[in-house]
């Protein structure tokens, strides 16, 4: 397809908007790929200025394209959609969807863990914990921040640059035989903070998601992570049978 | 833990916000009570009044606490916790937590449907379907607003009445038979609208869950919901084994 059908129902604007939404749904026309000019599609697809326009519209209210001033319309990276019910791996997920994976230890340190910190890890307050936040990078984009809690006995050898060149759930397997059996997620809708969004390059007090994660191994917690991700480039899935 | 630490990066108020949230996550400071005054909460941890006001609204918008006019700053009940992994129903949800369910009908309308609404629907555009929007609420709380299309043709005899006595589950499958096979949920970090906050008796401009819900009985598509959930009052779960 990818004609205007003139005898159709459908209004010009519409089927122009379904023509362009299949391109970039197929990846014909790729992320950040800027369209042809409006005087173009007029003569590509033989319809208005107007209808042009009303089709681009359309197509941005609904999250295809944006626009910048003065460069043109592009097209718009689509949302990142994580499925709820796998095992959540940043590197794996990344991987899969044919990105780049990658992170930024912004801050790495031991210290004895809180009240809070111990409550959630069923540790004592006061015994050792890594503590580190990472940017999770997505060919160099940023996604998502994570600060990670690890117990620092059980877990001897790990490094802030260990941690930007192996993916943390292969360190924990290869390096201590850490086989997880286990992870419960938290999802709550918050406002980026400003020192959150400067490193996310996002705006500040725009909607993300905080995401708590528990990793167990067996009775063992291993993790506890605390992150936030982008709300623009970020949406959860859920299929229930 | 729980003192203002001034060689870190982190911005004072951040820091202020962290404390409170950890007296009141662990039950230090329970639900409903009042928080010292801003000056005197000035004098224990030592920083400005401003940051106390920074503090404070970071935990007002992120659902901690609320301030009652003349009164003072309370702690805010805890969220409701949504398990991912079970077949939603808010009905049998609140009754679950020994809450009163209840529904509001602000809105009931037959339509022809959009094309957007056909897409997800998988129906062509023009065929008639519900339109309605149920506020619905717990122990007369208002929780949630859902818009939910139904089509028309399949399901006759829903009204608007009905739905404020029966739950919308009940009435398929009493009336029509219907059983329900699956459901795809799609979670995504929004701001509550002004018409939707006035609604949910919320702020606007304030954290919010988006929850899009498409509920199939084999092919069927029986109904496409898009619902706002208070961000101060559910958060939602998944646990992976």
């Amino acid at each position: 397809m990818g004609v205007i059908d003139r005898k159709s129902r459908l209004p010009l604007y519409y089927q122009l908007a379904d023509i362009i939404r299949e391109k970039i749904e197929t990846g014909q026309w790729k992320e950040h790929t800027r369209l042809p000019p409006e005087r173009e599609l007029c003569q590509i697809y033989g319809v208005s200025r107007a209808t042009v326009r009303q089709a681009m519209q359309d197509l941005e209210l609904n999250g295809y394209i944006y626009r910048e001033h003065g460069r043109g319309t592009f097209v718009k990276p689509s949302k990142i959609r994580q499925d709820l019910l796998g095992f959540y791996s940043f590197t794996e997920e990344m991987k899969r969807l044919g990105k780049t994976p990658s992170s930024r230890v912004v801050d790495f340190t031991v210290e004895e863990c809180t009240e809070k910190v111990a409550g959630k890890m069923k540790m004592n307050a006061g015994e050792r914990v890594y503590r580190f936040t990472r940017l999770r990078l997505a060919d160099e984009e940023p996604m998502m921040l994570e600060t990670t809690y690890i117990p620092f006995e059980k877990f001897p050898g790990i490094t802030g640059d260990k941690l930007e060149q192996i993916p943390l759930y292969d360190v924990l397997a290869n390096e201590h035989g850490v086989v997880l059996t286990m992870a419960e997620e938290r999802f709550v809708p918050v406002l980026t903070r400003e020192n959150e969004a400067e490193l996310l390059e996002y705006l500040p007090h725009t909607p993300s998601m905080m995401i708590e994660r528990l990793t167990y191994s067996g009775d063992l917690i291993v993790e506890y992570t605390r992150g936030i991700a982008r709300g623009d480039r970020f949406e959860y899935r859920v299929v229930l049978e």
